[in-house]
């Protein structure tokens, strides 16, 4: 049997048909153009579905259901999309209608649930049945995965791990709170933090590796500043780290999961990331010098998760 | 069919024999003992079993199975306590030995988790499928159910909901951390909090409800002196609120239950603790205007809980 796994963004629709050792057999990709009205995405989505079984040359008898990961706030129960702002949808039952277009069932889940049960499926997280994963990019994505299923909460919205507090009444956040920890480990809060460094320290090695100007900072050049010896770089890594590892060790004392899976962009750091976090979390976590605590580990399947985690769903 | 449930605690050891509508038709209590080895306290416990049920004239067939909520890190998985500071244990297998002794099935699960099933069962949480329970007592206890089961986290330690940090940074936790939500909701840091008030206001009528002798102040003092018109009480309430409404709201936006349950002693301010915290979830919330915020309620079996949700266990 195959599934088809849709990753929805807010630039493209990614899709691909998923055989069952979650290799990708097939897959396209088309703008989202969201701005329309969701019928006619919802439409296309259910043609990408069509094309792909067609071009792989698979009867639809074969295909076992078919996975959606949306950003946003996602009712996993009605296959609803109760809010996005990433695709400016409230209210769109997403599953239903391509259920009915399609004639198989839909599953739909929020992308980083989709990411984090890729990850666990076929990548960093492979053979475990607990996993929790951040999603470091434009924010921080949390996806949360019991006994091998997503977890999606008792009610749509759930399993929004960056969006907890970890410094009460400090940074504002996105969603409007002071102090989640979005606001302190997503890849745009370690820009800003990196450029208001700089900003502070003339002589910083920051400057050097962006080239004179603030404006071409990313995720990598706090970093590559620090291994270059930059003082004023190596002090907002260890904090970076450090919120990251207060995060992390909070998930970890609630969840136990088996491991603990970094995703975005800023994981192309790799052990650089993953090792003093794993060490901050072995130090701190509750009961930890009797207990067990989780490897941290960075994510193997880029942007495939999205789609093999999507596919995933519908097991 | 009934069910045993056993509550061990530090002092004592309550039992009793729990019918199929979680009517607690008898129990008993004897003192823990808790210096002695860890067999003789095993071998008590069986005991109160069999006594409960002769002494109920219930047949050993009839008991379908016995819980016990014990403190400390538990192995659900294997019935033993991993580690409990409260009863000076390490890795005893508790559960297979009563098991043995008894001829009958036990699981074992932390106390918090047995509470939080309890009055989910057949407490404030009847009728509910997820809640998260948290029990203002000297620390704070964390439990959490999911589809009416214990959660328990992927290895022994979870659910410590007690023990993810709001103020990183902030007062030193019992754990090491420091900035725990215990270190702020507990009703050892409410003591604290309404003495070192107090002390920096001579006119405070915090002095008066404790007639003058700090020593006398306990979780109630500070709200007594508040509803008085003091100011100062009136701010370490509205920060005691402030603080638990952060950390709920974090644990409302990973699982969204249908209901937030608070024991211990603090809850008996009932809704002037409840509504306000009510109130802030609402506000903070991950898109809360558009998605669902739960209820946040005192539990009403008391004691009770912790027989009732051990029995409970074994369903």
């Amino acid at each position: 049997m195959y599934r088809v796994g849709i990753d929805l963004g807010g630039t493209a629709i990614k899709a691909g048909l998923v055989d069952e050792n979650w290799n990708i057999v097939r897959d396209m990709s088309i703008p989202t153009d969201a701005h329309r009205p969701w019928q006619e995405v919802a439409l296309d989505m259910a043609a990408m579905v069509k094309r792909l079984v067609a071009d792989a040359q698979v009867n639809m008898e074969e295909v076992a259901g078919i996975g959606i990961g949306s950003p946003g706030t996602i009712d996993a129960s009605t296959g609803t999309v109760v809010y996005s702002n990433n695709i400016v949808w409230e209210d769109v039952p997403l599953g239903e209608f391509i259920g009915e277009v399609c004639g198989k069932a839909v599953k739909v889940s929020n992308d980083a649930n989709c990411a984090a049960l890729g990850e666990v499926v076929a990548g960093a997280g492979r053979g475990v049945k607990n996993a929790i994963m951040l999603t470091l990019g434009t924010g921080v994505g949390g996806g949360i995965v019991i006994d091998g299923k997503v977890f999606e909460g008792g009610h749509a919205g759930g399993a929004e791990l960056g969006h907890t507090v970890i410094r009460a009444g400090g940074q504002l956040c996105t969603c409007g709170r002071r102090g989640c920890l979005e606001a302190y480990a997503s890849a745009t809060a370690l820009i800003a933090f990196t450029k208001r460094a700089a900003e502070n320290d003339p002589l910083s090695l920051i400057w050097k590796m962006a080239e004179g100007n603030l404006d071409n900072v990313n995720g990598r050049t706090v970093f590559d500043a620090s291994d270059a010896g930059d003082a004023t770089a190596a002090k907002v890594v260890r904090e970076y780290i450090e919120n990251l590892g207060i995060g992390i060790t909070d998930f970890v004392n609630v969840f136990r999961p088996d491991v603990v899976i970094l995703g975005g962009g800023v994981c192309a750091q790799g052990e650089k990331l993953t090792a003093p976090i794993e060490a901050y979390v072995r130090d701190h976590a509750f009961g930890a010098d009797l207990g067990f605590t989780p490897r941290v580990v960075t994510a193997t399947l880029g942007n495939r998760a999205g789609i093999i985690g999507a596919a995933a769903l519908s097991e």
